[in-house]
């Protein structure tokens, strides 16, 4: 571990919430640290980088004090513009969060908490994203410090190249914490509801409401684990390849590693119907 | 296969982009389809969805023709509210594109063409991600063919549950497409850059740029099929488990699966430091 590490704190609720001053806290006792998160909630941005308008990037006071750089964009940006124009020199740890709400199972995918710390990987940097699993107002000290414990082991161990860990914590006064567990994404997902209303001129508009359904009770995933008292750890990476599927494609027609796209025999060389209906 | 198959089409270059409008032809050759897709442009939002804003859904005509619903959001809230609000019978299948560039490597997770296929597929309903791999002006009709031929084959075939397929079509004459292959998501990372200019007000900005680097040249990976003038069609996945490295975290000090957060000896019961420094 560096003796003094260069840490790189983001999150995607904005600079200005109070779960990434816990995390600054505990983080600013392991090293050097240095805050580029966004200046506006992010939430649910998944893995968006802003590509078709400018960044403005601009310092945060906080008490009168220098804070951090606040980002006219997404997580994933923040850590972008950190690593690659900001910071003078490269983080030896990237650390999300702590975000207000929970990212288990199938949230991971819409998180911008999570797709910071896999920004930060992408990047070749170790990195972690941390989440406390309410919405309720809560004391974000426990998560953070729990942060910190496993901020401190990865700059021991590393981790492997591609991936990253997905920490969430229970909101429980420490000592009724059951302990922490290595798991894995949950199966459940957002039974998505649509709120249909109408505005003042009597126009239709919708908000997207729903909960988690069909979480897991085993406690190996993660959603589980933390309904049970637990701090849930999971080791996730960004191949999304399905491996198996790709042996069984092998045997679809017209698909094999050797197929060539077969010109009907006959068939004129430039019509457009070149692809005949299998 | 169902007799006529309900085809659900969504992209997010926008409902009046090129690459949709090929798609739509296609696709109506072989199905009922419903065009749900966002009413503006909506690239590298990754798997971004709308929950602080509501969503308003209007009709989009063309040439004075319904030709399907406009949503004010992202290519993953397309996919939910057609199903869960617009659509009346569940899609067979959800086609997503013709995306008006690459989709490969690590460009999945930024893409919001793959999020709304990755959505049809949350939601089990066999889906499949479709783009060309140019972002000058192009012909979108051999990949809307593309799509068609692979479409057919997924409707009687069917996709596993949670897997989607991931298809990037070179910029090429039918004649001069080599064939099709299957393929995993490539190792190839984007350089970005920062470009940092003044705005009049003398006010630094910062426009995101770069290319992919890195690029594999085994064929086996997506971009490196399609530069050699391949279909690259990959089967993908959103269980982002790393269930390697669970195994290795069990030999961490303090992560193992049976392992309580210990208090200290002696520390009191309620004060904040609960986790000592590891």
């Amino acid at each position: 571990m560096p003796k003094r590490p260069r840490i790189l704190v983001c999150n995607d609720d904005g600079i200005d919430a109070p779960g990434i001053a816990a995390l600054v806290k505990e983080m600013r006792r392991l090293g050097e640290v240095t805050v580029v998160a966004p200046h506006q909630q992010q939430s649910a941005v998944g893995h968006a980088i802003t590509m078709n308008s400018p960044l403005r990037v601009r310092k945060y006071y906080k008490h009168g004090r220098f804070f951090g750089h606040a980002v006219s964009g997404t997580p994933a940006d923040c850590v972008k513009i950190a690593v690659r124009a900001i910071l003078k020199r490269r983080p030896d740890l990237v650390v999300s969060g702590v975000n207000h709400g929970s990212n288990t199972a199938i949230s991971i995918i819409y998180s911008g908490t999570v797709s910071a710390a896999t920004e930060g990987t992408i990047l070749g940097i170790p990195s972690i994203a941390v989440s406390l699993t309410t919405y309720a107002p809560a004391d974000f000290s426990v998560a953070a410090q729990f942060a910190r414990r496993i901020a401190s082991t990865v700059l021991r161990r590393g981790l492997p190249e591609g991936t990253l860990l997905n920490v969430n914590v229970p909101p429980l006064p420490a000592r009724r914490i059951k302990g922490s567990r290595i798991t894995r994404q949950g199966k459940a997902i957002w039974n998505d509801t649509f709120d249909a209303r109408r505005d003042p001129a009597n126009k239709e508009y919708y908000w997207l409401t729903g909960g988690l359904q069909n979480v897991d009770r085993d406690l190996v995933y993660d959603e589980a684990a933390v309904r049970a008292g637990y701090i849930s750890v999971s080791p996730i990476q960004y191949d999304l390849t399905d491996l198996a599927m790709m042996e069984v494609m092998k045997r679809w027609p017209g698909l094999g590693r050797q197929t060539r796209v077969k010109r009907r025999p006959g068939a004129p060389t430039r019509r457009a119907k070149r692809y005949p209906r299998a």
